[in-house]
C-alpha cells in the first residue's frame, strides 16, 4: 500500500475515534512515517496518539520529529512522561534535541533524568559545537583484549539491542585504549575460540572529541565505514559516530557552503521555521558591505564622467553586459576551486597549475564571447568598427581577470585558514566590476582619445 | 605511526628494492591509502606494486583508484591478470570502472569475462546513468520465505564473504518478489527455530532500478539505512545500493547543484583532470546566453539615454551598486529556495507562504539598505536630495523585486520538472538587472522629468 492511502487510513481511523485501531496500524508503520504523520495533525491529537503509542517507539518516533514538534511535545507531558522518554532514547539523540530547547525547557528535561544521565548529558552538552564529540553516540559495543570470538558473541547477544550499531566491535585494553575494531561479519565467520586480538583490524581509523565534524565526514566517505570511533587526547574510546547521521553531517555542511556562497549567515534552521526578522539579520549584513564595496565601482564611473557624457551611449550600455559575464565567469571558476577543496581534491600546492589551466580556459572561452560581442555591437547596435572593438577587447580582458581573480581568490582564502566558501559569486562579481570597469575605461580613453 | 611517516618508510623501502618486506608492509594497510600510494608513483613502479599484492587485496586497491591511474593499469597487465581482477572485484566497481573507460579498452575487458559475468555487465551497463539500476551491487545476502532463522545464518557463514554487506538480508519468495528484510542484529537474537516471516521487516522501503539516484539517496537519508533493495518492474529484487556508495551519491549531486547554481554544465570529471578544451566548452554555452539576455540590459540604457546624458552622473555612478545588491538579494534567496527543494524542505505548495515571508525580509533589508544609500549618495556624493531619494526609492524596489523573483523562478521552475539549481544567481542577475535598471529609469523620468 502507498504511503498516501495509509495515511488516509489513519486519518479516518482518527476521525472515528477508533484509537486501539489505530494504535496497532500506526505501530507497524515506519518511525520516520509516523512522526510526519504526527506533525501534520493538531497539538491535541498529535499528544494524543503520541500517548497511546508503545514506550519504544513513542521514544524513535520522537527523535524523527521538527524540532518545533517536540519543544510542543516535551511542554505538554508530565515529569513522568519525560523521563521514561529520555531513557528510551539514544543518548546522541537526546543531546540534539536538548540543544534545540529554550534553556528553561532543558532545566526541566535535565531534571527528570537521573544523576548519571544528567552528568553525561552535560559533558556532551560541552563539546565544541560540531565537534565530533557533540555528534557522537556513546552506545556502541565494545569487546576486550584477550577475549574470545564465543564470548564477544555471547556479549553481543547479551547487550547488543541497546547499542546504535552491532556491526563493528571496538576493541579495548584495560585502559580502555583503542586497539583495534572487529567486523560483526568477520566475528560470526571465526573460530569459537579464536583470540579477537587475531582477527581484529589494529590501528583503526579514529577521530578525537573535538576534531570538527567535516573531518569525521570526510574520514568515513574515504574509508566507506559503517562508523568511526572517537577517541579522547589519551586515545581513550569514548563513543562513535555512525554512517546515518554523517550522511546528515554531509548534507548540513554542504547547505552551510550552499549559504556561504550566496553572501548568506549560515543557519541550522530550516527555512519555513526561521523568522522574517531572523532571516534579514542573516542578510543584512554581507549584502551592506557588498554595498560599501560597490561604492568603489562608482567611483570608477564618475572619474570617466567625461568620457560617458561625450561617447557613444553604447559604451554605457554594454556595461551591464560585461560586469555580468565578468561575474559569471568569476563564479564558474571560484565554484569549482571552492568544490574541488571542499571534497579534498585540490590543494593550495596546485595553484600554479590551475591558474595556467584558465588561462588557456580563458583565451577559448574570451575569444568565442569577445567574436560574439564585436559583431553584436557592430550589427545590431549599429556602432563603428572603434567601438565595437572596445567592446570586445575589454570583454577579452574582463574574462581572463575574472579566470584569474576567481581561481586565486579561495585558494589564498585557504592558504590563510578562512572558508574558501566565502569567495564565491557575491563578492568575485564585484571585485570583478571593479577591475573590469576600469580596465573598459581605460580602453576607450586610450582608443577615443576622450580624457 | 601517522600515514606521512608509513608513506616515508614505504618508499625508502621501495628506493631500496626490498619488494618483500614493502608486499609486508603494504598489505596491512587500508586499501584506500594502498591506493593513494599508488597513484602517487611512475607506471612501472605503481604497475610493479601492484602485481606483488595478493590478488584480493589488489581488487580492492584497483576499486579506490583514480579513472586515469586505473586505465594506465588496464592498458598495462596482461589478459589473465584482467580476469582475475574482475572476478574478485565487486560487480557495482566493476560497472563503474568501465564506465569510465574508452569503448576499446572496454571491449578488451569484457573479452576477458566468462560469459556470464558478461551478460551482467552488459545489462548494467544499459541501465539510464545515474539510476539505481547503475550504482547497485548484486551481492547481497537473501534468505527465502520459509527459512529459519538458523538456516539463514548458516547460509550467511556459507556464502556471507562474497557479499558487500550482511547486515541486512533480504528475504524473497519463489518468484523472487521482495516480502521483507532482515536486520543481522535482529536475527542474531533470534531463536534458531523461528521462522524469519516472523522476524523480518514486511513491506521494506525500495526502489525500481530506473529511479533517479537522487531518490535513493533521499530514501536512504530519510530512514537512517545502511542499504536499500533495488527492484525490477515485476517488484522482483535485483540488487541493493549501499550508505558507502550513497554517501558518494549525495556529494555527486551537491557538486551537480553547485555546478548548475554557477551556470556551468554538470560533468563528473575532477577538475585536475580535465582538459582546458573540455572546461571550456562546459562553460561558453551558459556564458552566451547570459550575453544574450544582457542585450536587452543594454536595451534599457540606450533606451534611456537622454537621460543619462542630462542629468547627473551619479545617476550612472550607482548602476553597478543598484545591480549587484539587486543580484545579490535574488541569489540569497534563490539558494535558499533550490536547497529547500533538493532537501524536500519545501514543496510548491508553500510558495505563497514563502512570498509573503519573503515580502516582510525584503521591507526590513530593503529599509536598511536604502537609508544607507540614501545617506551615501547625499554626503558622500554630495548630491541633492532628490537625486539621493531617486536611488534609495529604486534600491528598496529592487531588493523587493529581486526578492520576489529569487523565490518564485525556482519554485516554477520545479513545478514544470525543470531543475530549479538552473534558476541560481548568473540567470537570477541577469533578470533582476533588467528589472531593476527599469525601475530606476523610470523613476528617475518622473521625479526628473526628462524624456
Amino acid at each position: 500500500m502507498e504511503w498516501n492511502q495509509i495515511e488516509e487510513k489513519l486519518r479516518d481511523l482518527l476521525d472515528r475515534g477508533l484509537h486501539s485501531e489505530l494504535r496497532g496500524a500506526l505501530m507497524v508503520q515506519n518511525p520516520v512515517d509516523i512522526a510526519a504523520f504526527l506533525e501534520g495533525l493538531d497539538r491535541e491529537k498529535m499528544l494524543l496518539l503520541f500517548r497511546v503509542l508503545p514506550k519504544d517507539i513513542s521514544a524513535d518516533v520522537f527523535s524523527y520529529m521538527s524540532a518545533d514538534a517536540r519543544q510542543t511535545l516535551i511542554e505538554s507531558i508530565g515529569d513522568n512522561e519525560i523521563r521514561s522518554l529520555i531513557s528510551d532514547m539514544f543518548l546522541d539523540d537526546t543531546v540534539d534535541f536538548l540543544e534545540e530547547l529554550p534553556a528553561n525547557v532543558v532545566k526541566r528535561v535535565l531534571q527528570n533524568t537521573d544523576a548519571q544521565t544528567r552528568n553525561l548529558l552535560n559533558t556532551f552538552l560541552q563539546y565544541p559545537e560540531n565537534s565530533a564529540g557533540s555528534i557522537m553516540t556513546i552506545e556502541y559495543m565494545e569487546a576486550h583484549t584477550g577475549d574470545t570470538a564465543a564470548r564477544t558473541m555471547a556479549e553481543i547477544k547479551r547487550v547488543g539491542i541497546d547499542k546504535e550499531t552491532i556491526y563493528t566491535i571496538y576493541v579495548i585494553d584495560r585502559e580502555r585504549h583503542l586497539c583495534g575494531s572487529l567486523a560483526l561479519r568477520k566475528l560470526i565467520l571465526a573460530a569459537d575460540d579464536a583470540p579477537i586480538e587475531s582477527i581484529m583490524t589494529e590501528n583503526p581509523v579514529s577521530v578525537t572529541t573535538t576534531d570538527d565534524q567535516e573531518k569525521v565526514a570526510a574520514l568515513v566517505r574515504k574509508y566507506d565505514l559503517l562508523a568511526i570511533p572517537v577517541v579522547d587526547k589519551e586515545s581513550r574510546l569514548v563513543g562513535i559516530v555512525t554512517a546515518d547521521d554523517v550522511m546528515d553531517v554531509i548534507q548540513a555542511e554542504n547547505t552551510e557552503d550552499f549559504e556561504k556562497m550566496a553572501a548568506l549567515t549560515p543557519s541550522e534552521d530550516s527555512y519555513l521555521h526561521t523568522s522574517p526578522i531572523k532571516l534579514a539579520l542573516n542578510r543584512i549584513p554581507w549584502l551592506l558591505l557588498l554595498s560599501i564595496a560597490a561604492i568603489f565601482t562608482g567611483m570608477i564611473i564618475t572619474n570617466f564622467e567625461n568620457l560617458l557624457q561625450n561617447a557613444d551611449v553604447i559604451l554605457t550600455a554594454c556595461i551591464p553586459m560585461l560586469m555580468d559575464t565578468g561575474g559569471n565567469c568569476g563564479a564558474q571558476v571560484s565554484t569549482l576551486i571552492i568544490r574541488g577543496l571542499a571534497l579534498n581534491e585540490i590543494t593550495f600546492r596546485d595553484i600554479f597549475r590551475i591558474l595556467w589551466k584558465e588561462f588557456r580556459v580563458g583565451l577559448l572561452v574570451g575569444l568565442v564571447l569577445s567574436v560574439f560581442t564585436f559583431l553584436r555591437v557592430l550589427l545590431i547596435n549599429q556602432a563603428g568598427v572603434l567601438i565595437a572593438g572596445i567592446v570586445a577587447a575589454s570583454l577579452y580582458c574582463t574574462v581572463l581577470l575574472a579566470k584569474a581573480i576567481g581561481c586565486c581568490l579561495p585558494l589564498l582564502a585557504k592558504k590563510v585558514h578562512l572558508d574558501p566558501a566565502l569567495m564565491a559569486s557575491p563578492l568575485i562579481t564585484t571585485i570583478v566590476d571593479a577591475t573590469s570597469l576600469t580596465v573598459y575605461f581605460s580602453i576607450a580613453t586610450a582608443m577615443l582619445g576622450i580624457r
